[in-house]
């Protein structure tokens, strides 16, 4: 069966009347549209009905009356590269998705109080451009994905970013949405909203905006975001652990340092294999099935590469005296257990130069990998990793989507869902300890080896108390045991982690059934909130469980 | 009509019930129980029908069980010191008011990862005495109100309190909620909460846990709360600004100085009158009626205690290292608007002494007072504003409360409601700005004058971008003009401030009719919300102006 075959038509009076209230042009129904979001890179397969692209909180809610009236089931989303959770595909066919990508309005950017107000389809490069023509002294944190990534989607559903500022819902203040029943309210004030509406989180009376998120409760169509003040100074730092014996040490100084205020950014601590896929694909290696890495391999690559079981990154803010002092601190606390490098942005220009000088000569290429102990494509992303800590987003990281790929990854307009890629995101939160992540992680890497599939992951500070330790399951979408032992391992790692008593910070499709697995109390208070908003179940039923 | 006139008595169906569920001993229903729960130091007349007293939230969820059964109004109190908001006084008469002092648990303290998990009942004086005795090197928040003020029930109304860990609700971390229809749910969680319960704030799906904040969706009994881990080093500031011209450079400079996070603390900035409030009664002034004091009255009385027309107050925390910087920046910003001491532990058990014994001597006190620049009753109040800073609270501040009393204020066991001082909190939230707060609170200052009382504001930084300009009115509860004075200026601050565009951070009952006035598509959220978890409207409602 093609997915033309099953394709579910809209009601030809649906479709009209959605003509009629967005504009003809904005109700697209054609194969090629059906198809383009009915693709994620995780093995699911389900095809929308229509695509519609509203291009006001207004239309937004005419959109959600007419579903109400015809009973569709509407999928809102703010830019659609949620790759690896389930991107803009809903559960079951039929869906009408919603796409936020014309109400793209940066409507206020304040300099006295650092923050903005925009719209759902506001990329983070759209953003940062903006904020660096206007000529602001404003950071807008940013995440390591797709620099096309919608700034308010990644913090509806909770993601994380870089900087200080990277708890991405945490510094959302003062949202407008529209309910499932198409009623647009303000929350936190009126019609106009206090005047402190994006300057206090919590407004006045119950602070609703988290239900906003991870939900399906209504469809945000505006909101005002903190923004990170340009500190007088600025360093990013790498740190690389050679010896893996350091790691508890490490995460155990790193959470100290972070519950003391040094470490203010959303630490990154990947291992060895997550910079390989950023590096190279397999293809490279001439591995195009079977198995996981043989050890041996690792370390063949890791020597080719450079690279360390285990690197940090991450970044320290303030005036020229405080990142010197912050240097001495974080040097004490961790230079006995690995390499501890600070990038300042003039050291950074150095370095640019001499990365592009080595390039074009092999002597000088040797003399710099030599001096740096790495190889030049690790120097490579040095400038990638300073600029994200200032909230400048980069296709360079989202590359490693590619990783399992039997074609070779193009250098820019990076879309790993339109290219056939194997992508699964399992993201699991834990204790920020050495003794709650270790056996964890070492569990989770004898489950993806059982599957054949090299262990991936990236340990996230989400505050100083909880990391989230993001495992991707790359996969070969061309092979299909692959992807079957793609899906059973995220299946029993799932299993894994619930028995162990932990939850994902944030979830795709694949685990949305299991999110109330051990919480029917909560389910059942959000299914009374979810019929309370939504009678006729109208917005993304499921999502999160939910509807 | 005295008050036992107009009691209302529950039916005798409905206490037998709840003395079955909670304990005879537990649902009072004398007049001196309904006389101490119908009384706070706003001006407002209601009575309740009974006192219960729950000691679980299965308690919790049996009363309200009752309560849905027999149509009671059911008003949940942590503490019962929310006075000048409105304490424990519900809109109307007739109200089961249920105070959750025997749910005084500390269920955890986690020192690894710096939270406590409590119940409502848990007092700052008692959460921070268990933590000394215990040996834990954390700190919990608390206000400069009353130490017997309940933890969860300030932050539940989203107080804000000293310390970076001073925004209350902003750290509590997993909620258990008894619904108004009796489940009990873990928000975030299931039965046993995962691991992560009460480290990563936001759990998986729909975040709730603010609903149940300011509003009246259901009964709080238990939550985790974030500490400070002790610093290596710590000092406390007292910022004097002797001339009111810098008035609009202190405002800016704090703000760049929280923008950029060397301004951590929740900043109090006070006016003259505040700090001669806590300092001294009117009664002492010879002045029992008539109008505010006069400028030369006040002219006098700041020169008699050595008062600034300003007075800021906040803490520094960090490494030694740290802490000298942070000195450094502070006074390079500020050193020029006026008089910056910092005060150290080691300083502090110095002035300690210097002040008992100046106490005893004229000759020492008139040194230590030219020496010091102010007077000893000032400089009494510095060893309250350090450890306040640490987070231990004290009695010292609140005594203004009597500020306006015919009576002798207590020297302990304070408690305003129960000896008749009149009291209303107006808490308006104001972008940080000199710009915005200064033309407003001339035209506060200018009202208060018009109702013939004296102008009390405590300027507190909610977060970078917005501060609350807290404003006490106290008058005397004895004088009747006096008190329809009081009220009407509320009123008219109310209007005042709704007509410039700003609202309050929180609200007694005297505003909740005012809550949604400029806001009816979120009245009507709420009301959904309401409906959806409270069909029969049990629990307080009214409460912020839902129900």
């Amino acid at each position: 069966m093609t997915s033309n075959d099953r394709a579910i038509a809209l009601a030809p009076a649906a479709v009209e009347e959605l003509q009629a209230a967005i504009g003809a042009e904005h109700v697209c129904t054609s194969a090629a549209d059906l198809d383009r979001c009915s693709r994620d890179t995780i093995p699911w397969d389900s095809r929308c009905a229509a695509v519609v692209y509203p291009g006001s909180a207004q239309e937004v809610s005419a959109a959600l009356k007419i579903a109400n009236a015809h009973k569709l089931k509407v999928w809102p989303f703010g830019g659609g590269r949620n790759w690896g959770y389930s991107g803009t595909l809903a559960p079951e066919d039929g869906a009408v998705v919603m796409l936020l990508h014309r109400m793209n309005r940066i409507v206020e950017v304040n300099d006295e109080l650092a923050y903005a107000v925009i719209e759902p389809g506001v990329t983070y490069e759209q953003l940062n451009n903006h904020l660096k023509q206007h000529g602001h002294k404003l950071w807008a944190d940013c995440t390591d994905g797709s620099s096309q990534g919608s700034v308010l989607g990644n913090a509806l559903d909770r993601g994380i970013g870089e900087t200080p500022y990277g708890d991405h819902f945490g510094n959302l203040c003062g949202m407008e949405v529209a309910l499932p029943t198409g009623e647009i309210v303000r929350l936190g004030g009126g019609n106009n909203g206090p005047k402190t509406w994006h300057l206090h989180k919590w407004g006045i009376g119950p602070y609703l905006e988290g239900m906003f998120t991870q939900s399906n409760f209504g469809v945000v169509t505006q909101a005002g975001l903190w923004l990170m003040p340009e500190p007088e100074a600025y360093n990013s730092y790498v740190f690389e652990v050679k010896d893996e014996r350091n790691m508890p040490h490490v995460i155990d100084a790193f959470r100290q340092l972070a519950l003391a205020g040094i470490v203010t950014t959303k630490l990154h601590m990947i291992n060895d294999f997550v910079s390989l896929t950023v590096l190279t694909q397999r293809i490279e290696q001439h591995r195009t099935g079977g198995g996981h890495l043989t050890p041996e391999e690792v370390a063949q690559l890791r020597s080719k590469y450079g690279v360390s079981p285990l690197t940090c990154a991450g970044g320290i803010y303030g005036t020229r005296a405080q990142v010197r002092l912050q240097r001495a601190i974080l040097r004490k606390a961790l230079g006995r257990y690995g390499r501890l490098l600070f990038i300042s942005d003039t050291l950074l220009s150095v370095i640019e130069k001499v990365i592009a000088a080595s390039w074009k000569s092999p002597l000088l290429k040797k003399v710099t990998e030599t001096l740096a102990g790495t190889s030049l494509q690790i120097l490579d992303s040095a400038p990638h990793v300073h600029r994200i800590l200032q909230g400048i987003p980069t296709d360079f990281f989202v590359k490693h989507a590619y990783y399992r790929s039997r074609r070779r990854r193009p250098d820019n307009a990076i879309d790993p869902a339109r290219d056939g890629c194997g992508l699964i995101w399992f993201a699991p939160i834990l204790p920020f300890t050495s003794h709650d992540m270790l056996p964890f992680l070492a569990r989770a890497r004898q489950r993806f080896e059982e599957a054949g599939l090299d262990f991936w992951v990236a340990m996230l500070l989400m505050n100083p108390r909880s990391v989230t330790c993001l495992m991707n399951i790359l996969y070969d979408r061309d092979d299909a045991d692959e992807t079957r032992r793609a899906e059973a391992l995220y299946a029993v790692l799932l299993a894994d982690m619930q028995a162990a008593g932990y939850q994902q910070y944030r979830a795709g499709l694949l685990a949305w059934g299991k999110v109330h697995a051990h919480a029917p109390e909560l389910l059942r208070l959000n299914e009374r909130i979810k019929a309370a908003l939504d009678p006729e179940n109208v917005v993304a039923p499921g999502r999160y469980g939910i509807g």
